[in-house]
């Protein structure tokens, strides 16, 4: 089948539109250089933007021809698309917000690695080091904004979700922007479509104009989540981890719609760090919700939470089945309690610095097959260092199910191999076995087969 | 049944904020005298938004206990409220938009009043009269906005179409917002929502901010079809006949969505105007557009346009059917000519002075059962009057179907009758009968009973 | 000697963007008939802003080829300007902020004939009436604006003062200035502009956009008193009453710089209004003030106000000597007050409801000779009766000073006769010739004749 | 003589508003450091505005007990300020822009310092190394803006100045402001404060919000020349040479006043650039203008460089005398020029990458007394590097006139003594004997020592 694609030149607008010679000769290094097949990459995914594939590979196959370059200009540079999907043009004319996308592309893959992922002045060995690399991937793409109240909800979820759990999280987003709460998703469809779309008009009806619909990426999910151009701030962190912790540091407050592996692997990351000592006292709202039909979802869930990381990790969320406006209200009262305590604390209202991320949290984790057959999954370790290891478990089901990378490590080697305690192993065996009957994993339409085997 | 309520009061903003003390006791007077019951059904109207019902008796029965009245200060007034539909309130709080359209009633239903429509310098005996008081209503709402260009695209269509017909009209109404274009309709649901739920997105994703959704109602209808809250310049002119010169002024080209009796009604009105004689060079874009599954009905009407105002009347529209970006590049196109017209004939963009309406269009006509038993349906007539007197027939079915006093009427005195040369009952009865085999009457769940009867 | 001049063609912004048909078709008329020589004489000094000449007579010869005239445009209207001074263009472009107000003045003579002075609805026979015209000017001119907190600072004083004065009044304006506080004044050069200039300087330093620079004028002053274009709200008031009520319903404190004639009369006026015993508890700030060369001429006026009106009137204003920070805090604490007193009273801030101004200063007096042989200046009224009569016998040594009209009555006539109680007569003779020894009847460089003669 | 102070704390607002903690630890240590005294010196003069003095000695040893620095806080950080002069405050609070200007301090002169100056990116050795610097001081300052016409005039001249020049600076600005152009000048008072008060009446007018004055300062010389707080863009470049190369490639044209041995240094500076043959081509309208009184100046000036550099230099300037509508329609035709060439060769707007500067004028210059005795002032070299070389030995005479280090160098080691060709050091000689004559080397009331003697 061929795709119908469009040349075209851009210009960029706000921070990359006073650049200095050097600058530019840098930029055009880095982008023909090694972080080339990155940069356009994520670029094709931004451009993706209407067509429902969630698979990396399946895009970059589909659009081969895509190229994106550079142009040096004295007074600045141009991008240079090729080949690039028709969806993204209005009569031949690229939509607005997928332009700012790619320059968003472009700052966060090409320029944060000149300036911050390259800049040994950032210590990736330390907490602080990678927290710091966060800051400033934030600061600079000019998300972090003083003088307002806290107002962001992160939405988690997944992207192959029934009609009626969109819907849900249509109507969840609507009470929330009633409310004149601002969205943050992961981008893509599902769960991290929905409430953003339901808050663009409760924001029209409240007459908020500059609502903000944050979305959270990184270069190996963006193919299979491409960025809806609903979304009017686009980061692309350099990985999970970093992209989880800018979750965690910018939002006041989360809510869970139901999902697949990847929400599981954001659950586990988050009560993970809420189980750290050190967090005990800080307040952080945290709700599961989906509509009648995905109660026995959030069982499954809360069970498997109580089994394997117990009572205290439970005692973090509260479960709400169907009632959007419930969950607009519990969430504005828990986002009032986090004012409070970082007013009292002296912390900054746009980044959570006073919640504690153990190293074990940052550290990236790569899902090869030895990777993943020597993770540690045993009840000898403190439950926060489970909740560790578990969120990579189900962060390598992830990679193995939707991007490009892993799927063609499971075409290569078979599928990924999983260990552990049989008090775990099984519940997370039933978990997924959930899931997949569910149809969770992947879009609806396509049949699921199985990237991992549990070794019990 | 019983349904909740709260009480409230609010302030105003905008035109009614700063009133001289003679204004508020003139308000006081007129809110309270003969104009109350208008005054306070509008407003009821406005607080129901959220509730589908399209029977202006059935919501007044609801709630009964409802009440509004202006509070004098001394600097200047409040509106208290009592027995408020729920649905209009976030925790106890009137949304935004909600409270905007309480104004727009008051200064619409009251202060017109006091202002144009007893003022003698309006006079309504002549063409000219009806429409400086259109023009004067508008003015007084702020919706003429001058120096920007022509972009106001007027959709009009049924409250009550299938789910396929209303997901058509949101996508044509995101196609015309990521071209820029703007959208006025009647209120209400159906296709007068779906184009502006479908526009904010696309305004959305093209950075537009400002993006209109002006909202034209009429107090005999506003009740069956009342404002969504995305409206954000709502103006409820004094009658059907002032409402409709308003669109055809201010709009600078329409779209028809399948719709019912309404839907017929605006055809004909616009239509006939088109026909006029001086109106023969005037570009004035026109589309009739839906799904696939609409394609027969728009085959419908355009046999009786054709069988009963000839080929010149169906000269004056395209009909595309199932492609929503055609729709808005046509649109596009049209308005363009509109433009160039007006620039070169001097005539403003925000008001279409040069459109000659006759004042047959413009005298209000009141549906009693001896005024429908009157219609001259004849062919004896100039094809422009016979419009206007089909306009009348099917201005009469709306308000048997959904208007408080229409129906009341039908109760008392039994149904219409409508005579008429033959050549154009029977097609005209077999549009009606159409429209109610197609559940275009009145909303999905409730029988339809016919309010008239052709008497051939 | 020869004046340079321009023609031109001008387009309204704001109030007069978006007219009626019949709307224009009127302005066409009442520019053209009665009332145009008074649209031709305020536009031309509006124009003339640039140049130092305080004789109405003398600006009206200079340019006697000026003519403006309405253009009619099927969207609108246009303003064709012949013959007006080069002063008032750069590089050929006229100065926007003339250019506003030539539109303020079309708007305010033209627009405001018809639609308020010549409207019925508004009786000049009653104080309610007078009052509520008022209103309705300020309003239509935009300058009664809700939701910002008192803030707005009269300024009163000569156009003929020393250098050391005006310096003095630009100082006081800059103090206001960075107190965040605005400015409104008659127009014209001296004590006018000064605190404009100094406010401008003293918002800049503190970072305020938005300052309000509003003058109010009337058809009689304005040629000698143009407005300078810093003004960025100008009205124009049909009458000297009607001015001078829009200075004390829309001014939230006054400030008195030393002046003249014109001085003597605003002082007379508020403090007879003051001295009602229905405004006994009202706060209204009012300082006098000036350069330490100017505390003599302040103890001459307390002294006259003390003679004839009494101790009383006296308690109803502070004098404050070479010291602008004091003026300027002790009128942020005056206003602060009059913030208390409306809030608590319920009234508006943007329009002094609630100060009670008998009839007698509101009726428009004319100063014929006959009028002013007639004043009533005994000792046998009520001492706040007796400021209003006060009052009229300096507004008419400023006509015969300044005005067109009456430089022209005293050229035929010969000079006014003032009639009344010794004791009245002995010390308004000495205040005035004070005025003539200080050189503040005329602008340096004129010798000043008297236009008047004390009969006692 | 004691002077009155005030403590008091204040927040930022912009550049350093959301700071790392890693970057407020740096802040804090840079600023305790070896930079302590310059942050606090520059910080003072920033809070010194009102006060009329030009000796930084004297400044400094007037407010020998303020103190300056940073508190942290969990959020960011304040600034703590003790012992500042009254003159910075309104009743007890500090004027906004003096506010403004203290974080531009601590922005420039600290993190700066981290970011930029101690960077080895930027290497000092070259010349695209100190442009690159340049560029990213003035970035981080935020005044590089993209998406404007060239607009913006430089504006140089002396802080000692007669008062019929201080007029003419401000007339001059106020047609520049008329005319739309924005104001550029080093801070200070006299011929660098005039222009922008002029320009502020003129955008007032012509109702622009949003005119910019930018000042350029740098540590040495703030003390002498105080930034007015009308200045809203203040940036403080590292030294001399960069900050006249900001303002070579900043501005799009530059008007210079008459004034003493710093303008003198000034247009050496930019007639030596200008004369680089890489530059031959290069559109750069450069007027000398003043007062009727200030003609001999000029004519002085325009001698000494036809002498010295020949009449290639003096084909680069006009001199404008007495015609301020005259400067600003040149300095706006010759800003046209330059926009095109820019266009045609694709340069930037807001920063002229196309200047070449030879690295001679880009290397600091510290005028001790060695360097001083041995500049090279013969006609052995290209006139070019002659003016590198002159512009040396005046920027000398400045420092020990005014600036603090160069006083105190002056008392301990006598006068600077200055070599080269008789050719050259008798214009030199009488040019500066003439401006001690007239009073351009000090403020008047103080009497001017000389520091320097020509060697011949």
């Amino acid at each position: 089948m061929k795709y119908d694609v469009i040349d075209t030149q851009i210009s960029p607008e706000g921070r990359l539109d006073v650049l200095s010679k050097a600058e530019v000769n840098k930029l055009l290094d880095t982008s023909q250089g090694g972080l080339y097949s990155i940069f356009r990459n994520c670029s094709l995914a931004a451009l993706n933007c209407g067509s429902p594939i969630d698979s990396g590979k399946e895009l970059l196959e589909r659009y081969q021809g895509f190229d994106i370059s550079i142009i040096q200009r004295e007074r600045g540079i141009k991008l240079e698309v090729k080949g690039a999907p028709t969806d993204a043009f209005v009569d031949g004319k690229m939509i607005k917000g997928i332009q700012e996308h790619l320059f968003a592309v472009l700052r966060d893959v090409i320029f944060v690695s000149d300036e911050i992922t390259d800049n040994p002045k950032f210590d990736a060995g330390t907490s602080e080091g990678i927290t710091d690399s966060v800051f400033h991937i934030l600061r600079n793409a000019n998300v972090l904004r003083p003088l307002s109240n806290p107002h962001l909800v992160v939405c988690w979820g997944g992207h192959s979700i029934s009609n009626a759990e969109y819907n849900y999280t249509k109507e969840v987003g609507y009470q929330l922007g009633l409310r004149g709460l601002d969205i943050c998703t992961g981008c893509g469809p599902g769960a991290m479509k929905g409430p953003m779309k339901g808050a663009t008009i409760g924001h029209a009806k409240q007459r908020i104009t500059g609502g903000r619909y944050l979305g959270l990426s990184e270069p190996g999910i963006i193919a299979a989540e491409s960025p809806n151009p609903i979304v009017n701030d686009l980061v692309i962190l350099p990985d999970i981890e970093k992209r989880l912790e800018a979750f965690v540091r910018t939002g006041h407050g989360i809510v869970v719609f139901p999902g697949g592996a990847g929400t599981a692997e954001e659950i586990l990351y988050l009560l993970g760090i809420l189980m750290h000592p050190d967090n005990a006292q800080l307040p952080f709202p945290l709700i599961f919700t989906g509509p009648a039909s995905a109660a026995d979802y959030f069982n499954q869930i809360d069970d498997f939470v109580g089994i394997t990381l117990g009572p205290e990790a439970q005692r973090r969320y509260k479960i709400i089945i169907d009632d959007p406006a419930l969950v607009s209200q519990e969430m504005q009262a828990g986002i009032k309690e986090v004012r409070e305590y970082r007013k009292s604390k002296g912390d900054a209202y746009y980044f959570n610095w006073l919640l504690r991320i153990d190293h074990e949290f940052q550290k990236p984790f790569v899902p090869t097959h030895v990777n993943m057959r020597n993770l540690h999954l045993q009840r000898d370790q403190p439950p926060h260092l489970l909740a560790a290891n578990l969120r990579r478990a189900f962060s390598g089901v992830v990679a193995g199910n939707v991007k490009d990378q892993g799927i063609r490590a499971i075409e290569q080697y078979g599928l990924f191999e999983i260990h552990g305690d049989a008090s775990i192993m099984e519940p997370m065996d039933a978990l997924l076995a959930a899931f997949v009957a569910q149809h969770r994993m992947k879009l609806p339409g396509t049949v699921y087969k199985p990237c991992y085997r549990i070794v019990k």
